[in-house]
This record gives C-alpha cells, structure tokens and sequence, in this order.
C-alpha cells in the first residue's frame, strides 16, 4: 500500500518519490521573488482546478488532473481547493472541500484537515468554504491573484475568486510574470522529476520501435507506448495525444489529434514518428523518435534522418547559457538547409534561402519549448523577456525566444517534413522555387517525415540530454535487431 | 489503411465495422416519432461537441469525444459541428467546420465537404458557417432543439446555437423527451455494437483476472484492462474512470475516481472488486467482476459472493418485458437479505428488514441503469415515465424506475458491501439494528465488498446476457487456475 502520509508523493514500490519539499521549495523562491516587489501584507492566493463534466452527463473528463499553477506551489493533487501563501512569512495555507458524509461511500475516507496537513506538509489547513474568514483573519493588505495570458493558447490563467474577495484589496497584474518565470527555471527536485518521467518515456518509446512491426497498427503502437508508461512507470496520464504517425501521416504534425487518429496500419519498409510523452503528477516529458518499421533505412530515409539528426546535434553543440533560443532555431533551420542541399533537394545560396523562408517549408514549427508542469510550458514570452520574432518566416511558430540560461528544461525537436501544400506553395514561389530542384522534391513526395525530439536540461556546462533513445542511424537499427538491450538504461 | 469513406466506422482490420445505416435508422426513428406531434416545417437541429481546453493551456482534455445525442443521430466524430434532420421528408443535412488552410499542416487533409458527405453518406453537407443561411432557404416553420435535464447528473443537454438563430421560431420543448426515449431502445444495429464492446471489455476482465497476481498494484490491473481494450479492441477510450478496487477500497463505490487512485497493491488472498468497460465510437460497456486474487475463494469472502451472485440471479430469472425495474431493485435487495440471513449476518424478518432500508446499507446503490452511449444512459426519468421512487431507503439511488421493453439494454449489477458508516449507522439505528448480528458483521468489517454487474440486452424472452466473463465459485477458480481458455469466447 503506498504511503500516502510519508512526506512524498508517489505511486508505490518502483516508482518515484517526489519529497514535499519540491513544493516547498517553490513556495520559498515565490516569497523571496515577491517580497521586494510588495509592500504590507501581501497574501499570494491560487486556485486549484475542479473537475469537468463530460457534456451534460454525471462522468468527467478523465480523472482529475490539478491545475499547473496550483500544482507547483503546493502539490495538492485534489480538486476543488485553494492555497494562500503570506509573502512576508511564508506561511502556507491549503483549503480543501468539505464533503458531505455520503462521500466516504462513493470516493473514499472522509479525510480530517490534519490528514491533509501530513500529507502534503502544510501547516495551515482549513476548508475552502473557510477562504474569507481565514484570510480575513491574517489582515491582508493586499491579495496576489493570478492573471495572465498563456502565450501558447491565448488563453488567460484561471484567477483565484470565492464568495467574500470582494472584501479585499486584490492585485492581479504582480503575480503572473514572476510565478511564470520561476516555472522556467527548474530545481533539483524539479529535476529529479523531469529526469524520471523522461526515463519512463524513453523506455516506452525504446519498447514500440521494436513492437511496431509490418501489420500492426499506428494504435496498438500507442497503447503498446500507454501500458509502459503506466503499469511499469507509474503515468497514469499522457502528457500530450500520442502522435503515431506512420509514412505519409508524419506529414501532419499534431496527426493522431483528430478524431478517430492512429488507425492506419503500418507497412514494412515505412518510416514511423512517435512523438509521445507520459506524465508524472504533473511533470512532463515529450520526445520523438523517428524509425524505419523494417529495422532498416533506405538511402532516401537515411538521407533525411541524418539532415535531422545533424540540425539536432548542432543545437545540441551549441547551446548553454547565454545563448538565444532564436538563434538556436535558426542554426538548426541553417543545418537543415545545408544539409538538403548536399542531398540534392535545394540548391543556390543558403543565407539567401533562410531569408526567404526556406526553413518554414521544410520544418514549419519552432525548434522546440520549455519543458515543466506543461508540456509546452509557461514562461515563453512574458514581460521583460525578448519578443516573439516575426522573421525569417517560421520564428513566428517558436514558443519562446529567451536567452538560455541554467536549469531551463526545453526540448530540442527540428524536423523535415514533405508537405504538399507547402511545397506546392514554395514551387510557385519565385523567392523559394529558385532553390528548389523539383525532380529530387518530388522523389520525397508522400514520404512523410521526420523529427528527432530530446528534452534536454540548461546547464552551466551546456546541454544535458535526458532522453535515452537510440538516436543515429546505427543505434537505431541494432536497438531494432534485438542489440543493446543495456545501452540506455 | 482503414477505409474511412466505406459506408462504415471502424478501426481497421480486427476491430467491429459500425455501417452508417445505424445512425440514418436512428434518424428515421426520430422523425417517425416526431412528425405526428409537429405540424409545418419543422427542422430538428442539434449541435454537437467541441474540444475543451485543458485549463489555459494550449493541450486539451483527452482526444475529442463526440457528443451522445449528436452521436446518436449522425455518427459524426469532429468538432464543431451541427446537424438538421427535416421532419417532413427525412432529409439531412450536417455542418462542418471551415479551416484554414494551416489545418493541412498540423492536423491533417483539409477535406471537402463532398467528402463528409461520403463518409457520412449524408446527401447535404456545408460548413459550420452557413448554417443559418443554409436552415433560411429551407424556410422552417419551427426548429427543434435540445432542452432538458440529465437525470443522473442533473445538468442539462447541450442546446444547439448559432448566429442567426434569432431569425427562427424556435421550440425546444418536444425533442428532448422524444430521442431521449428512442435512445432507450436499442436497434439491431446498435445491440451489435454493444454486443462488441462488451465482448472486448469481458476479454479484458478475464485477461485482467488472471494478471492479478499479488505484488501487482490495482493500476497495473487498469493498465492491462486499458491495453488489452485499444490494442486489441479498437477502444480508444473507456467509459468511466476504472475502479480497481482491492480489499477495503472495495466498500468505496467509486474507488479510483478521485485524485492518483488505483495505486494499493494486492495481497494473496484478498478480493479485488474491478469495474471496468471499454467505449467503442461512443457506445460502452459497463462490467464488474469481483474474484479473489490468489485464486481460492475463503468460506467468508464466498458467503458473500454467492449472496450477491443469487441476487444477480434472482434478477435474470424475472426480468423482462412488462416488468418494473424498482420492483427489480426491490428483488435483489431482498434476494441479498434473505441470503445474508442464511449466512448468519441478519435475523429476523424479511420483510421488516427490507421496510425498514436494510437493503441499502449493504447496497447503497441503484440495481442497474440503462446502458448506451452513455454509461449511465438517458432516459431513465422522463415525462410520460415513471418517476423516482423515494422508499424503501436505496430505491432513491436507481437511474430508472421504467417498465422493461424489448430492445432496452441495462446493467444488472447487485452489490454487498461493508462500508464503515453505514454498519455504524445501522448498528445505532433502533430500527435497523434490531435485525443485525453484531459478531458476525465484525467478522466482515474491513473486508471490502463484492459487486457482480453484467450488460444485459431485454428481449421478448427475457433476458439476454452480453457478458462473457466467469462468474459461478468454481468458474471463477478454474479460471484463473488456467482452465477454460474457450469456454467464453
């Protein structure tokens, strides 16, 4: 039976313990990045998420799964509560809510306050229905809330409000840049996480490159990647639809997304993408890999993968603190670019191709994102931080152009697609088709694609991949064959 | 590659082929229903789902899952769309949304509307946008739109809207009502369906059953169910969270509901109580299956099991078309009292002891509810029907009180359990304690519980079983002791 009062959570025996003191340790750095920006007695106040009902009926949408905010500062993995925090103290408050008796029936043990105050090492527990007159009771000056827009969504965090905050001062405009900036930048203990749910991931993926034989389907791929995850890693959630694209469908990058997705049946000889990431109480992992389902690549295959695979390296070479992630997107576009170009699909000058647009048509998403509680997480474009670039064309897609700097966790996932509408639009583009040679695009027609995703760790000495999958050519094809079954433990 | 275009939804080689001919029967039934009861022009309009965001980031909740009522009528699986059926003529009409031409490159083929119509074999299909237009030239003299309560949630339905709606006459009264009813009974082609989900979930159970060893955690339990229904099911989804119950988190109804559950693991000996079904294109299964995990029944734990298992039972015998399903109810509480007064927990007599709500301290939950495209399925109380019942005590708990018809599928899922709460309550309980027999409820307390729930299909003979699972003392032991690898196919 897991322990569930022991100062951690986790899944039991074999799966990770996540100290309470992660959270803990959150809520410090939110105080001190707080304290000389407010005055008085500022209580930082969240809310957590509440569960969704599916249409009208009386079962939701999966099971609960807590709010990300929240999440970070106080590891409280129920729905329906709250969390206060007094800046200048960094006393900790959780509001839970409060059941009626017939709970314990239909949920489970009606837990006292202190049982939640073990749990999850919070000294101040009371319940939500409480918030007003508690915090009323700790004579605030002014209540922090949350408010701010999600750069990747456009969509705004969820505020803090309950019946009584209109007795208070509330300041929503202080607290979101700087919650959303020390996302970014993850701790030891955040690490830790990463590193597990990534661990857990890479081993699923290493386990569907070999199950994904000729017949099988894009699905059974999916629930093969799924099943690890969960009954050997403890992920109960995914941190993201599983995009199981075989041959043409790689060419489709959220494919899987859309209704009824991953149900072609794959065939020998075809490249597959899997871009597939569990979840660990909140943490994410993200990577792809890109393989031939025959365990070997043709020379076209190999072609392209090793472009990939070189603008991969070359980012993962390049990058430390300091940095740009603009710059890195495009290195890895320039990469790409040359690397196409030796292989006979562009040709002319290659400066000149990037300015035009050349690294949009071939790979037209950014380089890669932060990595956390979210899986594209927060923190891209916030306030005092460097803009979204509109140019050359494809840095617009790119989910954040900060400057790299320690304990930032990004993935690094450059790709080479064929997509019909784009190289139909480049084809006709006179600034693109100079460099295009048709003859050589159109033996890649219908191919699909690849994309090769690491998550990787900023570190003072440069980057820290955490993903342990087969990566080159070779790796691949002997991890297929049945070889190197201890390499990327 | 599955053929989407085929006149069939599926998922490929393996998997059941639903023809498209279920939702137009649907839709005839609907009409049908409806043209004697509106006069003039009237167009029936429903909207179906769109995706929801997962809090404010740019990920969602799941993969998108169509809404039941528009399920049921179209049988079409995007977002973002709206369907008309003409009353007087039967005519069809679905609205699909207009994308951008970036849709191409992140979610796949940007389709025709000739194509939906295809797929669909729907003769009018135009988008989203044009619906207002598109019902005008129609010249309406009334839409029909969705109004009206879940009774098992009470939330209600999703009423179709749009831009331009105002310009109509619009009844929202009659339709709710009508479909609703017709989604009670099942056509031939909707009891294949649900014969095929049922049929994968029982798989599952008996592959679970079997896996449950002890050292494995209840979530490795889910985990198997959900791959064996994917990878060999097609089922994407399932149609509640999982209950993985063992030993005491058997006495909580809905064990696995709230936040990170399924993660005790099991111990030899112990029963496990595992609620699970899988959901193919919207239509669910709904299965329980108690068994002890090390194979051998104790003379306590089969007490218990062959109580509820002659409640479930007593229940197959009487049921069947012109029956009552609160009388159902009434049947396997006292079907359960009598048994647990054989076994020595209750004496006196049975009569007062069902009188007096003895029925629902040991099954504080309905008998069963209507199965469909929702697991708990629409139609249970509505107007013209007969109501919820308030006594004896647990009657109140049942999601329908109907008169059974031919083509009605339910679970019959009777229950005994030991919930702390409500053995304190009843021991305080004058009127209930009377009946109790306090050293051997003791003996039981802390051993969790047993609930046995199959799908059944009402026909004019009685009752049909959809359930393949073992269920009897001894099929239960040979099963899991390895024998009977064909008896349930």
């Amino acid at each position: 039976m897991t322990a569930r009062t022991d100062d951690k959570l986790w899944m039991g025996p074999g799966t990770l313990e996540i100290p309470l003191e992660l959270f803990a340790l959150n809520r410090r750095r939110l105080v001190e990045r707080l304290r000389p920006k407010s005055s008085g007695n500022a209580i930082v106040v969240l809310q957590g998420g509440d569960e969704v009902p599916f249409y009208d009926t009386d079962t939701t949408y999966n099971v609960f799964r807590q709010e990300s905010y929240f999440m970070w500062a106080f590891g409280a993995i129920e729905p329906g509560c709250f969390g206060a925090i007094e800046v200048n103290t960094g006393e900790t408050h959780l509001f839970v809510p409060r059941f009626p008796p017939s709970y314990a029936i239909w949920m489970g043990p009606l837990h006292s306050l202190e049982y939640f105050g073990k749990k999850y090492n919070i000294p101040h527990v009371h319940y939500s229905d409480e918030i007003a007159s508690v915090l009323e009771k700790l004579n605030p000056t002014v209540l922090l809330t949350l408010n701010g827009v999600n750069s990747d969504s456009g969509l705004t965090a969820k505020e803090a409000t309950f019946d009584g905050i209109e007795k208070f001062v509330v300041d929503n405009t202080l607290l979101f840049n700087e919650i959303a900036d020390l996302r970014v930048f993850k701790t030891r203990f955040e690490i830790a996480v990463m590193k597990y749910v990534v661990e857990v991931s890479s081993a699923a993926h290493r386990k569907v490159m070999r199950f994904a034989q000729p017949g099988k389907s894009e699905y059974q791929c999916e629930s093969e990647f799924l099943h690890h995850c969960y009954s050997v890693g403890g992920c109960r959630f995914v941190s993201y639809t599983c995009i199981c694209a075989s041959h043409t469908n790689a060419a489709t990058l959220h494919y899987g997304h859309a209704a009824v997705p991953n149900d072609r049946f794959i065939n020998d000889g075809e490249l597959c993408l899997f871009d597939m990431g569990a979840n660990y109480f909140g943490y994410a992992a993200d990577i792809t890999c890109t393989f031939p389902v025959s365990g070997k690549f043709t020379p076209d295959q190999k072609l392209i993968y090793e472009a990939v695979l070189t603008s991969n390296l070359a980012v993962f070479r390049a990058a430390k603190p300091g940095v740009s992630w603009g710059d890195m997107h495009l290195l890895a576009n320039r990469t790409l670019v040359e690397e196409l170009k030796k292989g006979g699909l562009l040709k002319g000058d290659v400066d000149a191709m990037i300015k035009a647009g050349m690294g949009a048509i071939f790979q037209p998403h950014g380089l890669g994102h932060l990595l956390g509680l979210d899986v594209h997480d927060v923190g891209g474009y916030i306030s005092g931080q460097p803009v979204r670039l509109q140019a050359p064309r494809g840095l617009e897609k790119l989910r954040t152009n900060r400057i790299l700097g320690e304990g930032m966790i990004l993935t690094i996932e450059p790709g080479c697609y064929f997509i019909d509408i784009l190289l139909d639009e480049a084809l006709e583009d006179p600034e693109l088709s100079k460099f295009l040679v048709p003859d050589v695009i159109e033996r890649f027609r219908g191919t699909g694609g690849v994309r090769i995703e690491d998550d990787v760790l900023i570190t003072t000495e440069g980057v820290v991949n955490l993903t342990k999958v087969p990566r080159t050519i070779k790796e691949i094809e002997d991890w297929i064959a049945g070889k190197d079954n201890d390499k990327y433990n």
